[in-house]
């Protein structure tokens, strides 16, 4: 089979790979239908996650079809379209009985930790991806669901609601800012009304994605860019700041902006994947009430968030901007590693037929 | 009558001042018949807390009795017993409304935070105190609580569980440790065991505190100047890390610790004053699923605080260290200041009679 | 002035009786400008609660402008144009400081309820109105608000959302069922997306108000006259029962409906007023983990809701569907008391100008 | 082997039955080496429990050594000395994913419930048993926990906690009426300070059984055959009630004392099997403010209990009044069942050897 090979720092091939083998009981192999890419694979690209070593397979997002199964697998069966979870979970450790999947303890990547795929075993931007833990790590995709609003399920929309506005304890009546309108940042203000938030303000540097951004939810738009930028986001609230700030970018300046702008009492979620430490002025905010979150998603609302798009009051598929076949896999990258100009959210990879 | 003043950075006297006037129909003044030194007052007298002007009297802690009472004040009377909380709530703003005296809006102070004793209005080192917003800032003392128990509820037994446990979000079964062996770490450990904490862990430089953090609570003591610290702890864990770490130092080195010692979905709770920022590793933690609270006390654990007192089940008379009359108040001082040397932990200050 | 005095059991009269003086410092007046009545109200007239006692101006809803302020008022002046919430809090008192104001221990009243308009004082049913505690019991109307949807933030919507949708602890992606669309189990039903509810079923014998609830928030609808009614529930949810079952009659049957389909883990929030006990079936029902929740608004929401219809996101005004003048008052109460065949959900009663 | 048979109501029989064996892969065979009784036995032998049908093999507690594991167990090997949870759970329900273990969904017992020994499936008075979903429903014992200790976390301790003072939601500073001292009584008694329950106040009609919980952690002790048994229990809180009232006992009278005894905004939480419906006066409850909870327990506080059980901190041993071996069996029913008389709270049955 095909798949997209991390080669060590900025290389990368999509060549031919050994088809997956079944490994343990739990295990299913699934046919990749759908992929998509993520910021976060870039990151790896760069270099900079040197848990992922060359030769890897990337991806961490699919919606596929199930081709064979492990002996001890219950729930699924050779034909069944499914949703691929970016976390894995073994179901029984004290982190996943305690609905932190997102560090999971069971042996596979053998890391602790609920991400795998694409990072400690072979991941979804392939033909095939083998699935550990099937029982606990898929979703069957309902009828009238479509693999481009699914693909949107692996990853971005859990991430945005449960590290953005679950972790941010978003609660009716909330003003909430989220810092960045890309796609996490943008899954963040699709989900926030579930948490009752009255405003959503969107801030950004690109005036195209902070117009977009009222589509997925922002009832407010901020350019970042503006001197003014943080009178007009305390415009918006009582003058007190906002309640709930979610960090969806991951640099300094804009975790420093998300801490600036959240009233005493208030939250301060960061969804951005950091590449450098941030400085955290103590001195100042010891006194100030505020709570400061992050992490890795644990995908536990992902059930939830599947039922609200198959009832269409989550519009998923707002997010998929450029289409490509499995055999363009390259050009995909290529466009969504240049959202600037090309001003893709999410590249959606299928296979053909 | 005498009273402690700020006169500027380094400057203090105790001196002749006029007695405090009511001001407002909710205002109440109180003879202070116990009072005692917080670190805060330290660090206002080296000029950290540009708020604090020259003239001001230092203190925000203290017991007495009510001499002379406003219109308005419905709940207590000339001659009633009083403690003073350092957090003062007017009840009816926006943030006391939802429990956050911390950030009470009321104009006493105009700065929207309810630490205004020694700080924004005179304060209780002093033998009369005025105490606005009367009705909500005090709390009866009843028979049986001693001046010395009761003191420790102004501040630091509401302080280390509120900002400390209670944000900590200390759950039955913890594994809790206590970054310094201070006043305001030792009302952390003493206040663990109300919500279940397991093994409550010191950390301090000072063996002799580390000796002592056992009366108060602690099961366990580190040294935090052993090489092999960190090993330490993490071999009181299940080997993940503790479920909750408490800062009660306010340094760089003390907070990083306590983010060092975190387990994923753990939670860092600052207690401690900062002087500077610190350096957030977002690089490595954003994945972690931590969570960072900080904040100045809202106070509003103290009538409950207080009832376990009066039962004997917090044994508050442990701060204790040394005692000294009004007339000794620079004593009290220096003994309080120089406590590495004194091993002073609360310094208690009270009226000749 | 005018008012409607309830003159014992079945009895009531719209009659002259002396303007309200201030009694304590923190009182204040108000010139009723817009009223409605409750079902309360009418319990009251047929004698059902024995602490309204003859001679007491009913109603406990209402819109105005104050005309008096007393000494101890700080954040309204003459002129203000106001909504009364049903409940008075003292904001010092025990409770109120926890946010139970349900259970307001302030002396007005004197019977430990914060409920005393109409019921221990004199109510809002009369052309002027003596408001106790006015710092924490009244709210400014903002421009863009009119009177009658204002007037459904005295009772009706905090009712619905605090003790149907907050007690009921609905969170996303729930099934929540809503047994009663009077204007109680709308508002629950028009306030359960702030939580995120993901179906609100309205049950009702009514189909006029079946109907109707569909404009209110409800996706989906059951006769509850059908002989196979739950089974129409159960097809709504995966087949387990509904998360949370919302109690809007105050019946011994319909309490039984609510307990009959929750999901075990699952929330019965009662918000009807009984005039029986109920059988609550522990036989069965101790090992299905179910939680049920009763109670009278606290009504420390409403700043909340106030600010969501202020943004056009609660259409409250749907509620209001016939209107009076002051003077007729009895029509009014009528075409209320005849609900099943005027339709009625709200009446508005106003004052002429 | 030999195991304690139900014969159908009122018929007991201990007898030669076939070797349990594995019928999953999950499944593992436990020898068991100490088991109790519970009263719920006792209800099935009445014949209460239609659920368990003529030769069923009773018991839900007990401790063992696995002697055979499935292919598909992970985390137990032969010869491991475990404690077996009266709950099973699959681990991957939708219930068991949101730790409703109480309601697993598995297949095993085909009723979607948690319990399923002595009830469902054969149980654990036995000398073997097979456990289905090992890995989730087994606990390693630790060294220098002994049996007595261990089988009390089979069932009762766990369920005292979280359907007693857990689902009561004690906080620190709670006043908690547990009415009824039998041993689910007492569990819940023995880890209310868990949660910082202040004043546990024990209500039964047995002087002998209220002087012995003082040793399970009750602070207060009321006579409930005492005529004013409520004001004293009044004459404990600060008059209102107390915050948290726990039934133990499982009778409409006990279930209506729980309701009395609760302050306004308080939990009654129901541990009792109740074999009849109670009345609630929803009449003067719909103003109270209360919360009711009831259940099964989800078992999932187990490992944190044992936790404590090992480092001495909860003294299960407490509650074994009674010893014999598998051969006595019928005698352990005998003392067990005329408790009254006998005194006993646990008794212990234990494997000779």
């Amino acid at each position: 089979m095909k798949a997209l090979v991390y080669q060590g720092p900025g290389e990368k091939e999509w060549k031919d790979v050994p088809m997956p083998q079944l490994a343990n009981s739990g295990d299913v192999i699934v046919r990749v239908d759908t992929t998509t890419i993520c910021g976060t694979d870039l990151h790896i690209l760069k270099g900079d996650v040197p848990a992922v070593t060359p030769g890897r397979i990337l991806g961490h997002e699919g919606v596929g079809t199930v081709t064979e199964t492990g002996t001890g697998v219950k729930d699924f069966a050779v034909g069944d379209r499914v949703i691929i979870s970016c976390i894995k979970s073994c179901g029984h450790c004290i982190n996943c009985r305690s609905g932190l999947y997102s560090h999971c303890l069971g042996d596979e990547g053998a890391a602790g930790i609920g991400w795998v795929f694409g990072h400690l075993i072979d991941g979804t931007q392939a033909e095939y991806v083998r699935v550990p833990y099937a029982d606990n790590s898929l979703h069957k995709l309902p009828d009238g669901v479509s693999d481009v609003q699914a693909v949107m399920l692996s990853d971005i929309l859990p991430t945005g609601f449960e590290i953005g506005v679950l972790a941010g304890a978003v609660k009716p009546g909330d003003v909430v800012a989220v810092i960045g309108a890309g796609p996490v940042g943008l899954a963040a203000m699709m989900t926030a009304g579930l948490c009752g938030a009255a405003k959503v303000i969107a801030l950004d540097l690109d005036k195209g994605r902070l117009e977009q951004a009222r589509k997925f939810g922002a009832t407010d738009a901020v350019d970042s860019g503006d001197a003014d930028w943080k009178d007009q986001v305390f415009a918006l609230t009582d003058g007190a700041g906002v309640d709930v700030a979610i960090e969806a970018v991951g640099l300094p300046a804009t975790f420093e902006m998300a801490v600036d702008t959240v009233r005493p009492g208030g939250h301060v979620a960061n969804v951005g994947v950091h590449g450098k430490p941030v400085e955290l002025h103590l001195d100042e905010l010891w006194i100030r009430n505020i709570t400061i979150t992050m992490g890795l998603v644990n995908a536990n609302s992902t059930p939830m968030l599947l039922k609200l798009v198959a009832a269409h009051k989550i519009p998923a598929e707002q997010f998929a901007t450029h289409f490509f076949n499995f055999d363009q896999m390259l050009d995909a990258y290529e466009t969504f590693a240049n959202a600037a100009t090309t001003k893709a959210l999410k590249v959606i990879i299928s296979r053909a037929g």
